[in-house]
């Protein structure tokens, strides 16, 4: 990848900002310095021609678990329970810091090729994460799934793990990686692990990344276990608060929704995996008009089973508006505020991704419109991003003002390198599992 | 176009047919001559290594307008009311032949290119849709969309009209254009209209496509009008039959099921766009295990919006997998078979096409699995295809024995030249309709 500490994009349709006339966005090192008609071609190091592009903020993907991309196609119409138990799991347990390295790098390829920018990540192995992240120039926030099923010595295990990340990863390579903690759901995770994790952090001033509400059957285990809802519980015992997000929330009824907004939850809305797994549609609309902050997540490739961020945003919308009967709801531009300012505040970057501003990081992606999907353009272009197109119509990917793709091909990373090793990894997991 | 008489296509993976195992298909003229692992690459005409790629069937797609690909993007989040009364309908009384030809062109630009070989289509102006199905080498069946509204003269002119396109074009083009009776839909074609139909799809021996119980208010209406339920009313005047499609069929109840099964009346079920219309849920996993014959569609490309029956397919398994609850619901090998077998047993071309066999039609697309989005691709074929591709993975279009795309370039249609007068054609409409 060259290394341009100025960058001038000419000719774009800036999404939202007159986007029937083209403008010119300059980038000075990792932010945008600049955007109008009169921006001086002179003294760039590169000039990237937007023509025919629509140009519009990185997406971000709240929600991945992104080593899981090498289980694409491993296991699927199948319960929960025996996808689970049968597959994910027994294959899972012979994981390695290189099988996840090699996962995270294939996950990465994907989201970069797809308008990707940032991703929102939940596993194991997080400091090899880390490095995929650092090699490809993709922007995350990493946190280590901490499960203790009550095990105090598990417990301190897991919260070392978390911690042990947060010292080697927090503000890294250029700031583009943020440190959160994970424990894995209020099944998994003891009151003990959910209060300490609370605890830290308030003290490291960082956040949470938590599944809640996945599935049925977990609010009811946990009524049984508690007497309470699952946001009831965590309200019981404080552990909610702004710097919580909420993977899926599924499952709500009016009182957790009061809750939710009651302390400003982040909700990471995941709509292919919850439809794929049978779990159930998420009440969004409804969380929408209560200003309650949703982003869109993908989950794992092995439950989706892509991480394409542009096809999750057209589930989104459609799921919304069948479930309602609404066809006004969840609109194409709510619905792309969702995929990228939205995803900033729940990620408490938002003055620094998610829109074009001056000032702003350079995160963006230009999205041809000279495929046959886009045309015409002359209409509502949120309603071709959202409803026509899919991820194979970004054309060019920057993050933090570097270019990780252009002209769909990738500058960071060697694509037939990565599906080699992605798929040897998975042959020699299999071989081991079975 | 060049046009070879045998075309050879090794080291393919055919999907369902030991696909781990590459093989060779040999093309001759305009069907299937051989499969195997031993047929000789000397004297054919032409050959293409799909080494890296899956065959398959060619799509097809049981309800389009695909004249309306121009309105893309025109009318979106609104009700269906404001959208017909105040966008589409409007819009559409400008339209001529010279339209209709260019949308169709625009439209079958993205089938082609998205693995679609076949497509069934109401609408108007369709000799010119003949035309563009003659000028592109796709295979189409259409129907003249008859509306009238209880006047009789009306109802002869519309006959007319969808008779002169069964003489014109009926098994014309090399056999690529069968013509169906399209009586719009219940509530929009009169009693008289609807048995007349009947009794010429018996004489002609020709197909009936018709859009049936989409919304709920067409249900309601139907009922405050003749007392009984879309299909039972349909059941009542004896125009239900094993050769009538069914588009939609979203707000059945399991009386209406019997009928539908027990006269074998096929339905085309369009996901996106009842979910973008919020038009409701067809119970299609019930329907499935009824034996009834469901093949998928997309719809026109205003209320989908796009023509992409790879995704159309993922919405399909997943809408019906979270209805249900039920994550084993139309499972990836089911999907698959809606799109390709289904959908050739509807349009009544069972013997030519929708699946890979000796002696049947070669219309074969190839997916290209060194896409990310396709890696690992040891797992499950199908689920990488159903779940995590979209059209954009489909690399060659053979239809009838002729290549209309090879390695993502159309061969047989012009795709920047279409683009650019069906750009010009909605700037006039939209200037006609202010």
């Amino acid at each position: 990848m060259d290394d341009y500490s100025t960058i001038l994009i000419k000719n774009a349709r800036i999404l939202g900002k007159n986007e029937n006339i083209p403008q010119s966005l300059l980038i000075k090192n990792d932010k945008i310095e600049d955007i109008g008609s009169n921006i001086s071609q002179y003294n760039v190091d590169k000039i990237i021609d937007a023509k025919n592009k629509i140009l519009m903020p990185g997406l971000i993907n709240t929600h991945t678990h992104i080593s899981m991309t090498l289980f694409r196609g491993l296991a699927d119409d199948m319960s929960l329970n025996t996808w689970l138990n049968d597959y994910i799991w027994p294959t899972e347990s012979y994981l390695n810091g290189e099988y996840c390295y090699i996962g995270a790098l294939l996950g990465i390829v994907e989201l970069i090729k797809s308008g990707t920018t940032t991703f929102n990540d939940m596993y194991f192995y997080m400091e090899d994460i880390a490095n995929a992240v650092d090699d490809s120039g993709i922007r995350a926030c990493l946190s280590y799934g901490m499960i203790d099923f009550a095990d105090s010595q598990k417990r301190e295990d897991q919260i070392k793990k978390n911690l042990e990340l947060f010292k080697t990863c927090n503000n890294t390579v250029n700031d583009r990686i943020k440190v959160f903690l994970g424990p894995h759901a209020p099944y998994t995770a003891s009151k003990e692990l959910l209060m300490k994790t609370r605890q830290l952090a308030d003290k490291l001033n960082t956040k949470i990344h938590i599944h809640i509400s996945e599935t049925k059957k977990e609010v009811d285990d946990i009524i049984n276990q508690t007497g309470l809802r699952p946001f009831e519980y965590l309200d019981s015992i404080g552990f909610l608060g702004p710097d919580v997000i909420a993977a899926h929330a599924v499952w709500l009824n009016d009182e957790e929704i009061k809750i939710i907004k009651k302390h400003n939850v982040k909700i990471s809305h995941n709509p292919c995996s919850n439809m794929k797994l049978a779990s159930g549609i998420s009440p969004v609309y409804k969380m929408i008009n209560e200003n309650i902050c949703v982003s869109i997540g993908t989950d794992g490739a092995s439950s989706n089973n892509n991480l394409d961020l542009i096809e999750e945003m057209k589930t989104a919308s459609l799921l919304q508006k069948v479930n309602t009967l609404n066809p006004k709801a969840l609109n194409a531009c709510k619905t792309i505020e969702m995929a990228t300012i939205n995803g900033a505040y729940t990620l408490g970057l938002e003055n620094e991704i998610g829109s074009i501003e001056i000032g702003k990081k350079a995160d963006i992606i230009l999205i041809d419109t000279e495929n046959v999907n886009m045309v015409p353009d002359s209409n509502y272009l949120e309603s071709n991003i959202v409803y026509a197109a899919n991820g194979s119509n970004v054309d060019t990917t920057i993050c933090n003002g570097k270019i990780l793709m252009e002209n769909k091909k990738l500058l960071t990373l060697d694509e037939s390198y990565i599906y080699k090793q992605a798929r040897a990894a998975i042959e020699e997991l299999k071989n081991l599992k079975d």
